[in-house]
């Protein structure tokens, strides 16, 4: 699919706030993809689709996780968590992409998962450092994200879990499993 | 077991500064025993017992893991949480302690587990407040501890993750899922 096609089927899905992060997570998935040699074509289209169910009804995404074999617990967790699996299934039901690693650098955009592959991790860093994104400690992934992407992950999941502990809110498990994942496949001390 | 016959086996196996630290632990327990109406008796020992085989070798805490049915997922993470559950397959060998509960506070006391029981989270907490023990936060901790135990686990255990994260060490899943577990159990904000 080209861009253009796919920036205007996710438009019409979308807050104009929303889409301008999109435009700005896709425009970091290229460059995070031009860094690391990864696909381009599948980082910009990844991008494009990550937040493709970020409005759907509540309601809706419980049904499609309960009825697509997405894994129940999901629903033990915060509500944030539900459009990543669901805008997978919705992006290929819907827009028609069929790829398969396309479809879990969405799915998994939000949690992570033990073994990320590269394009999941370019999604899930353009994510969480593009250029709209503005909290605390953003600047050090940014930094981190040019130098190693596995640090900068790291960096990104501490950053997310102390702000999620702070909060006194729940951890969802793939995610802590993706933290002690990247670290043991990494020695960063 | 009189608490002076235990005591008398722990101090054998310990050194000067953790015997201390034990006896704080001990202090502690049975404090919170009476506040919160559990077994004092089982506090007592379990909180006597529970460092029991902090200073055994490393390859020696590995043989008990493997060959006492352990988790073996323990061996992949930090060696500081080994001591927990080889004492208390030590504390029934070698000093013929066989109450259940007692060996389970012992063996749960670092991880945490989820579903802890109320002498379970005794322990955990004693370990965290002792008089003896001094790093940011455990005041907190300490007042909690008088008000509501979960409250005071809860924080603890945020504590504890926090820190981990903050040196690039992998969080057992176990102490994760205690979190999830305990917040989910429990409203608090």
């Amino acid at each position: 699919m080209e861009s253009e096609k796919a920036l205007e089927l996710v438009k019409k899905q979308l807050t104009d706030h929303r889409y301008q992060h999109t435009l700005g997570v896709m425009e970091t998935a290229i460059s995070l993809a031009k860094l690391y040699d990864a696909d381009e074509k599948k980082a910009e289209l990844a991008a494009i689709f990550h937040d493709y169910a970020k409005f759907r009804p509540k309601e809706e995404m419980k049904e499609i996780i309960l009825s697509q074999g997405f894994p129940r617990d999901l629903l033990d967790y915060n509500a944030e968590l539900w459009h990543a699996p669901v805008g997978s299934y919705l992006v290929e039901k819907e827009a028609g992409v069929t790829d398969p690693e396309i479809l879990a650098a969405i799915r998994f955009h939000t949690s992570g998962r033990p073994g990320m592959t590269l394009l999941e991790k370019i999604i899930y860093l353009a994510d969480y450092i593009e250029p709209g994104r503005h909290f605390p400690g953003v600047d050090e992934v940014r930094e981190l994200a040019r130098k190693n992407l596995d640090l900068a992950l790291i960096k990104s999941i501490q950053n997310t879990i102390i702000f999620l502990l702070k909060k006194n809110q729940t951890v969802y498990p793939d995610t802590f499993y993706t933290y002690n994942d990247l670290l043991k496949n990494r020695r960063i001390d």
